[in-house]
């Protein structure tokens, strides 16, 4: 079964898969070989997945068969899996834990081809419903600590199958990335006693600057020490700590806003891989709610990591977010005919 | 200028191009077009780049002209830059600085092609005493917190010119990654009253698990929690926090045991991208030398980092460092001619 190891110095917990380990000679070619062939996530190849553990189908049809319209199953190659002790060792000075944890693949709609910029408003309101479903009940289970939904859009950003899905994964840790910004925004809420996100959120809508689009209960946005080009972040304009406490009317407002956000992506850097994770506090308890705010981070993946940002964590972004944002908002204004390629080049120039 | 931005949660500076910001469609394709052609870094071409800061050439050659062996010029593209004011501002709730720094390129060799797993033991260590000369030298601005040597190599591993080359960075703050590896090791030593580097090295000699190569001064080992599959560790076996106090003879034992590493890891996994990084302690008074040992980082570029690290900071690695280690040490033990692909294979099926 998979390993927990934690690191001496940093803290930092890698999962070391033991049971599929690959050999050497398995790396030496990365190919993209996911393109054409057989799809396992198309309708009419369920037997081919895990049974599912959700779907959204028509009452009088049987799991695991056509006429689903969203589709949750067990990954076939989980990071973590949800049988077995958990338990803890030390190995000399090493720590290690059992890999326990839950690992689903959310398949996002029938459709091979369309993803969040293509799919009508209606469709991403019941992907959205089914992230919250999942994480309701993944909550259940005591021995998790923090359940992390997340989604890789194209080969670059390490999508291994084309059809477009999301991952959920609840984890027996608190991830350190998360960890950094629970301590952050709890520092800020000390010294400010305000939510470091509302305050982001207040100066955005003032400022304008990185702003992209707005609606009733939402604003996206590139943050203002965005890593990656066009990073873009959408969040919740009233504070809440849970994603998974929307209310009906917010789904409906983040499937638009999504829509819109990914098309305006899609249009501006021609259908870029990209990595969509949504940030939520841990379980109920862990924490405070009154400094956390739940927001989605999207990043398109558009330029090499290399060993500068490995070395220190320091990224440098070619582009500046203003200009970015801009960029979008001119787009988003445009008509619809007059988005053509060549017209969206030449307004940059 | 370029700007060094704060993100207000989590803490992280960004360096902000905004001279050679780039538009969006500069991102639309992303071609390798790096390889054949004109390149800057080869003898005769010494012209193209900025005038060298340092060279290793004979007495009686002029800068800029053939003859050197090792050459370090400025980036003609930096992410930093030397000259202008240090200063620090807010915007609203936000925190930003000039990015004031030095951002230089060294050529390793006047070989296009050969790099550390290729290069005679000599080269490397005039590669290694030009590390040190320039962090030597860049220790002098007083404006700076922390030095870095890092290498990119490989497209995939964000190189943009195929000529070997390393980069050496100062930066005005001391980076996140850094912070985060000084506090865990001031903390192991608060509990323990002994370095935590010290007691890995102790660990990886007595039980062998993870240990590739070793010689007088330095080994080499694949960390328990690497991140990444065939990660390894290059490290000092005498207790060093400033890689710039190296002795003269641990430079001859370091090239030697870069060059077996390098040369393992190109065999076993057909010349892999990788980024190498050299972690050192920040300047001198910045940080106490009991508990920071100074040590190289190399990450082999197989495995492609998507929503999931990005979203938590945790990593998943496929390959358990222990059979990577075994695997190289079965290499490290063959006669020289048995070292063919079809051999390297077999020996781990």
């Amino acid at each position: 079964m998979p390993e927990l190891r934690k690191d001496p110095v940093t803290g930092r917990w890698v999962i070391i898969a033991t049971d599929r380990a690959k050999r050497p000679n398995q790396y030496v070619k990365i190919e993209e070989e996911r393109k054409g062939g057989f799809c396992p996530f198309c309708p009419g190849n369920e037997h081919s997945t895990p049974a599912e553990v959700l779907s959204y189908r028509p009452k009088d049809s049987l799991p695991d068969t056509e006429g689903w319209w969203v589709r949750v199953v067990p990954n076939k190659f989980p990071a973590l899996q949800p049988e077995g002790d958990f338990k803890r060792f030390a190995e000399g000075i090493y720590d290690r834990m059992t890999g326990i944890g839950r690992h689903e693949v959310l398949i996002e709609s029938p459709s091979h081809e369309h993803t969040y910029a293509d799919l009508p408003e209606h469709q991403i309101e019941e992907i959205l419903w089914a992230f919250r479903d999942r994480m309701v009940e993944m909550r259940k289970d005591r021995r998790m600590r923090y359940i992390m939904i997340f989604k890789n859009w194209g080969y670059e950003a390490g999508a291994s199958i084309e059809h477009p899905h999301s991952q959920i994964i609840a984890l027996p840790v608190v991830p350190k990335r998360v960890q950094e910004e629970l301590q952050g925004a709890s520092r800020y809420y000390d010294f400010h006693e305000r939510c470091v996100f509302c305050d982001i959120i207040d100066q955005e809508r003032a400022d304008g600057l990185r702003a992209v689009v707005e609606n009733d209960s939402f604003l996206s946005f590139l943050p203002f020490a965005g890593r990656f080009p066009f990073e873009t972040c959408i969040v919740p304009k009233v504070h809440t700590a849970f994603f998974s406490d929307i209310q009906k009317n917010e789904i409906v407002d983040l499937a638009r806003i999504m829509k819109q956000t990914f098309s305006l992506l899609k249009q501006a850097l021609n259908d870029p891989p990209y990595n969509f994770v949504i940030h939520t506090t841990p379980f109920e308890g862990a924490v405070d709610t009154v400094y956390y705010h739940w927001h989605i981070e999207i990043m398109p993946k558009l330029t090499k990591v290399a060993g500068f940002e490995w070395g220190t964590g320091f990224y440098i972004n070619p582009t500046p977010p203003e200009n970015a944002a801009e960029y979008l908002r001119k787009l988003a204004a445009k008509p619809v005919e007059a988005q053509e390629e060549g017209q969206i080049v030449s307004a940059t120039s």
